[in-house]
């Protein structure tokens, strides 16, 4: 190279360090923290609800994927990245789900950008719960629709926005919120959507597998699966314990995705391991459908275990409970707490949180005894810092 | 090939219906074609450069991982999601590439969006190639930067951009451009940067396991792998025959990704099989480092023997020839009579061109047979419709 690189850190990503800096102020340094295979830790953090990540049936069946069709997909499904697998999957997510077609993805991420843009052209209003997740956001954001936020389980206020729109737009919330893990109203979107002709796009990507009858998620339960006007995203990476994303509706709809979603026509197709152990694990919940139940029950108890001890923990529609801590510094250490007492729990902070409340988050999942719960409440209570109470 | 889209439901997807018929009359309409385990096609179509999707080694190291760290990685990599298999295979990435860390991501577009997006801020001006692959192109428009498109490689108009331009910028490039398969010119593109303080961003998919020495990259191959200001991204998804993407640069940029990537905070972490296999395709590159000189040598062989029968094929710099055909219809006429000559090729019509040029995409791998390579170029010229020539 003839052209000399600058120094850092006044060279290009000078800036960098100073945000740095203000980041480490603030309390809200992160770094990673590899785990290891083996640990004895009790994971309350993680999204396997229904314990299947490690099941010898689904890392089997992800074993064998990938010995028989190879370690990737090699290109895009467009291309040569559709195995007989990926085809066999989305014909069981929609069986099982109750919807019309399935198109799979890469992941939930990118099921949401395909989703959203897809679903979105010019003049199309997009209708946005405030409490959605990151991957619907930055599909509202790519898409350049326009996009009215609106308050968080209100569907009133997506009724009004929608009586001062003409023309295209779709309602779109997740089914169950990531951080609180309560429940969007279904009933009450689909009604208002209905009022204006709006279509209504859903995430159930904390649904799947433990809301709705044996786990067939939160559409299904609030009977909106296979509707000519419902839209559905999901996650293979949660209970379903493994990777990837899927978008549930109409063949038509799907129809179109095939051909107009960039995050899926230009993506590599997702990984063989990673689509047999989803369907490994879709496999075993239908022949284990007392799995989604043990996981909410699980959930409840952890509920109200915590607000016995005080805390101020969310009522959880799903798996998820968050318990308010009093400030990031706070929650860093009540997790480091609970980490050291044996506890590995989620530490959600500011820009995780829309509104800027640190938590811990608890997940709840299938494989926890009665044992492992109560002396999780107890541990949790036992390191609570002064203010959370 | 001929299909027609399914019936479109009235209703708020009414649209599509009137679309699918626009596409299916203009010969765009895309169907996916899941193909089986084992077939007699000789693929010229995937992107799996090195041969390693299906070498027992990857796919053992692959299964072994699955079995060993779980179908999936169960949360973010800020939470439950980083496993010392992650870690391993970052070191080992960075190591062999040149630079000084590395970020894994669930994908290759995952990685361009996360590293697009947070190298952005406020003012910051993008200068990206008008040939660049949709990845970056949504990591452009996500960002909400002001984004220049200067014309398909050309240092002089990067460097006239960046002179009108006062504040942070950054110039982003594939390295090897994916539908003609060219490569982009890396020391003009430094030095432009160079000479106005902005940061270069390369994707460099189909250049890792191909280009450089031993196929540790374009980047490094041109001298900018772990320059200060030099970011690289990269796909496991291609020559390692896996799925995830990869960020490559300076520990500050990627501790910064880690605190500020949307998708990267906000994606599940990679499926353990998906890195386990990656990694065992880098280790077995670095034994057989003759491997990216054979794939090479397929792609000129590709290219002198097509030209030789007249086609206009392009001259590769990768692995990746294509070849002009007269129209979209002749275009997927000309794939599907290959494939029943048993060769599979890719057929890249608009919106997937960015000029709107149909084409035949040929990929060399590195475990083709001089047989192979004479007899796929018989059969594509053979098969050439009226006015490819
Ligand atoms: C509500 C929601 N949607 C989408 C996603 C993205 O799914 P994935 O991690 O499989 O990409 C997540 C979590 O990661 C999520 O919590
Ligand atoms: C140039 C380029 N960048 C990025 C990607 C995305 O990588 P991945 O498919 O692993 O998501 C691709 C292809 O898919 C590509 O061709």
């Amino acid at each position: 190279m003839t052209s000399t690189p600058p120094d850092a850190p006044h060279g290009p990503f000078g800036w960098i360090a100073e945000q740095a800096a203000a980041r480490a102020a603030a309390g809200l340094h992160r770094e990673l923290r590899p785990r290891p295979a083996e640990s004895d830790l009790l994971d309350l953090a993680g999204n396997d609800y229904l314990g299947l990540t490690r099941h010898p049936e689904v890392t089997e069946a992800g074993a064998r994927a990938c010995r028989r069709w190879g370690a990737g997909a090699t290109g895009s499904r467009l291309v040569t990245g559709s195995t007989a697998l990926h085809a066999g999957l989305e014909a069981e997510l929609a069986d099982f789900t109750g919807f019309e077609a399935a198109l799979v993805l890469a992941s939930g991420y990118a099921a949401n950008l395909a989703a959203v843009t897809a679903l979105t052209g010019p003049g199309t209003l997009l209708v946005s719960d405030a409490a959605n997740h990151a991957s619907l956001i930055d599909g509202c954001r790519l898409s350049r629709a326009r996009t009215e936020v609106t308050a968080h389980a209100d569907p009133a206020a997506v009724r009004k926005v929608l009586a001062g729109h003409s023309g295209r737009a779709v309602v779109v919330s997740d089914t169950v919120f990531s951080v609180d893990g309560d429940a969007a109203p279904l009933a009450g979107l689909a009604a208002a959507a209905r009022a204006s002709g709006a279509a209504l796009l859903l995430d159930d990507a904390h649904g799947l597998g433990v809301l709705g009858p044996g786990g067939r998620g939160a559409p299904n339960g609030a009977g909106l699966a296979g509707a000519p006007d419902v839209v559905c995203t999901a996650t293979l990476s949660k209970s379903l314990g493994a990777q990837g994303g899927v978008v549930l509706g109409p063949a038509a709809v799907i129809d179109h995705l095939v051909n107009a979603a960039r995050t899926f026509i230009f993506d590599t197709g997702l990984a063989p391991a990673a689509a047999g152990a989803a369907l490994g694990a879709l496999r075993l919940l239908r022949r284990e459908p007392e799995r989604p139940g043990r996981a909410l029950a699980a959930a409840r108890a952890f509920h109200r275990g915590l607000t016995a001890e005080g805390l101020d923990a969310t009522a959880p529609d799903a798996c998820v409970v968050s318990v308010r801590a009093p400030s990031p510094a706070a929650a860093v250490r009540w997790a480091a707490d609970c980490r050291a007492a044996g506890l590995a729990v989620g530490c959600f902070r500011p820009p995780s949180v829309p509104d800027g409340v640190s938590r811990l988050r608890i997940t709840a999942n299938a494989a926890l005894t009665q044992g492992q719960i109560a002396s999780a409440i107890a541990t949790v209570a036992a390191t609570a810092p002064a203010g959370a109470r």
